[in-house]
């Protein structure tokens, strides 16, 4: 009898999709993704979620995002016959997780919503300190680059990244993906008085560490040690070995993940 | 011989008096001044100018910062032997310092320069993140109120402090100074589109947790459970016990010392 009840109220519970927009702070986790060992953004989410619906929940995010690197708006999805309002989700969630997640909205989406196949294109910010004092507020937050940097010439080389190309110069050694064409949507530059740089970089997708791989190389424009033209160049090569080093994790933030209506 | 030979030399080298600027995120340390237990900031600085000067140093700040307080621009002196030039030092104390803190600058001062004694006033901000949401990037770093605050009926009360008075209102319970009059300068207001509230205010001097009686007293004023002029008569009762709670910690930046030239 008593099992018979808890069936009926289980077929009647509709599954539902559920977007999650969510910031983190990459430092203390072993990248988005859950990994055999280290806790990861994925998995601390997922715990909460678990213990919140009572149910075994699998999320699942736009991409993966490096250890280290941070977010200001991943966003992920999940499935579930919890009959809990999305405010409550959002709230409840907040005050489980620990204080370097966050969850910015909840929203019940169409069934059909995949937060990695439907996303249109996705905004990356990397964040350079480029001043000869470094800064302890800042620490964990940007590439710290005392040394001048030519930035007129690093803009000149960064227009080049703009178009559909095969980006296997600026991806993770021995990385493998079905193709590594990627089409660049803009690149954009800011610089506020206190020597921070922000570079603002959309595309209809990522290879694994491209935007690491592209900065490290910028700054090589930077320094003076390639031209702007040699930059292209390396572009057009499509050989990982002639670019410059891998920027590190902790000056990169996923902006925003963007999806058609 | 052998011992004669360093006493000429220990003779020889003139007594200097440093001053250093220095930038700290409080997050780790039992504040500025040494205890009996956990890592203090000035105790962290001592530590390594006694490596670099090979001589037992006292460093001497302009005043305690709290555990947990910040400083963009807390400001100290010792005086030493040793030769090395004042950015020999800055940069020597950087390498090895631990990221959170950062020396922003060494100088040679006159003889009798005090860093407390000397200085004029002193400026402090507090930071209140005010929206819904809390950030992760902001954590450490404000004191995150999600509820409505009345920013004007605050700035009104806040103008009340301006002048020469009498703070015990304001002031840790149980401390003990010679007098606790004060004059505050001024005290500024600003708040960003991203809800962050940044107020600075500038006195002769403060007493032991003044800033934060001040702030606690005016979130109350801010959420409407006291007016602007109750503020006033808070302020003029000189008595703790009327006052509102103590803000945390981790909204607090010693911004500013100022000494006359």
């Amino acid at each position: 009898m008593k099992l018979q009840a808890k069936k009926t109220l289980d077929e009647i519970q509709r599954v539902r999709t559920i977007k999650l927009t969510i910031e983190y702070d990459g430092t203390n986790y072993q990248g988005w993704q859950v990994q055999a060992k280290g806790p990861t953004v994925q998995g601390t989410i997922e715990e909460k979620l678990n213990l919140l619906t009572r149910q075994k929940v699998h999320l699942i995010g736009s991409g993966r995002t490096d250890s280290g690197v941070h977010a200001l708006e991943q966003v992920a999805h999940f499935t579930t016959q919890s009959p809990l309002n999305t405010q409550s989700i959002r709230k409840a969630l907040n005050s489980l997780l620990p204080p370097d997640i966050l969850i910015k909205k909840a929203e019940e989406v169409g069934e059909d919503f995949h937060a990695r196949k439907w996303s249109k294109s996705k905004v990356y910010e990397y964040r350079i300190l480029n001043r000869e004092l470094r800064s302890v507020f800042h620490q964990g937050y940007v590439w710290h680059i005392p040394q001048y940097l030519d930035l007129k010439e690093m803009k000149k080389a960064s227009e080049h990244l703009v178009g559909e190309y095969d980006f296997s110069s600026f991806r993770s050694t021995g990385s493998l993906t079905r193709t590594s064409v990627r089409r660049v949507i803009r690149v954009e530059w800011k610089k506020s008085r206190d020597g921070l740089i922000r570079i603002e970089i959309e595309a209809n997708g990522f290879l694994k560490q491209m935007v690491r791989a592209i900065v490290g190389t910028l700054i090589e424009v930077g320094k003076g040690k390639i031209t702007s033209d040699e930059f292209r160049k390396i572009l057009l090569l499509k050989d990982r070995t002639k670019a410059g080093p891998t920027a590190p994790a902790q000056g990169l933030f996923l902006k925003k993940v963007k999806y058609t209506e």
